[in-house]
């Protein structure tokens, strides 16, 4: 598949970029200067010789992609989104972002009018398909590539395809056990998480992520959540 | 050790009733009716006949703990509170309540001024000792006292005393590992996602926990948050 990923010069969507690669789908980088992305592909292919990774601004990687991964910074999000949004029809958007502030008390979840940074991408782009997933990985084990993960992600939509399409991405990751978390309105839970996680990561110098205990995921995955 | 706890007629409270029991502390249960806590605690003597319980009012019960754990539903914890402030003082609180509102779209966070349920116990009792844990346990596995636990105890508070208690109280459980999860202002992470995890569990016919991956913690466990 080809998958976009946008604010993919950051560590979260490097890390991402170099999965997905070694996956064996195409990535395009996105991001505003089309030079730090053809530096960030460098990077991707520097670790997965295998890739194949094209670094291009933000909106010729959108309109090549058939997934669009946004993974900005939650200020960038808006502006991102609004800038892409003719491009973006027809595509499923699978959104990373993580409304963090970092105050002197740690990292904290902004909290965000919408319920989550998700539901506000979905209120910029109400036609599009939105999934949200992705926000617990660490992004320093993503990059390790030699190394499976060893977490959940949960995946949250109101549309049942994008939410499949983007469980199935997941479970390309080694180690990755993908979960429906159900509906966009559940994301700001995952979303949030990411700031306790953080929080932990320092105080135990850490890379942690999730795993669910005591869930058993069926051989076909039960999926709800139709488009309302 | 005396462990009072308040709501210990409802599912939770007793699930940890019988873990605590079986862990050898005493257990005074507490309830608005004290017919009804000696009820609940003749349902801990029948899973743990060694259970040296006792049901009370919730009064005579907090007089008499030194931990005093309240597992009311969020809806109740403000009357409960106001009500034993003065017998409150001195000892040490835990808090278990998940601010919750089931609506059709499932079950969901409710938003608390103070930020979390936690937050907002410690303002109503400014000057006791608070820590909040215990919310992600599956309250059908704790009273499943045949079989251990396999989760994570994640636990927050400005008290350093009443953390570190908190957490020793957390391992005493066999298949519990406990977690600094920072301050007071974190558990509104932890309460939350008790909502995405009854929406999987629903889903997926589960009992779900949550285990953090890739976190190791120290012989001696750091603990940080002194009373700011």
């Amino acid at each position: 598949m080809n998958i976009a990923i946008l604010g993919g010069t950051g560590d979260e969507g490097l890390g991402l970029a170099m999965r997905f690669a070694l996956a064996g789908d195409q990535i395009l980088i996105g991001s505003r200067s089309q030079e730090r992305a053809e530096q960030a592909a460098q990077t991707v292919r520097d670790t997965v010789p295998s890739a194949a990774v094209s670094g291009r601004a933000n909106e010729d990687a959108a309109a090549s992609a058939d997934i669009v991964i946004l993974s900005v910074p939650y200020g960038g999000q808006r502006a991102t989104l609004e800038s892409l949004a003719t491009i973006l029809q027809g595509k499923t958007l699978i959104s990373v972002v993580v409304p963090l502030q970092f105050g002197k008390g740690g990292p904290h979840a902004v909290r965000v009018a919408e319920g989550s940074a998700a539901e506000e991408a979905r209120a910029i782009l109400p036609d599009v398909a939105i999934a949200s997933a992705f926000h617990n990985l660490s992004a320093t084990k993503l990059m390790d590539v030699q190394s499976d993960l060893d977490c959940d992600v949960v995946v949250c939509s109101d549309d049942a395809a994008a939410k499949r399409l983007t469980m199935e991405l997941a479970e390309t990751m080694r180690g990755v056990r993908a979960l429906d978390g159900g509906a966009l309105a559940y994301s700001r839970y995952v979303e949030d998480l990411t700031a306790l996680i953080l929080a932990m990561n320092r105080r135990y110098k850490a890379h942690a992520s999730v795993r669910f205990t005591n869930l058993t995921v069926p051989e076909v995955a039960p999926i709800d959540g139709q488009r309302s």
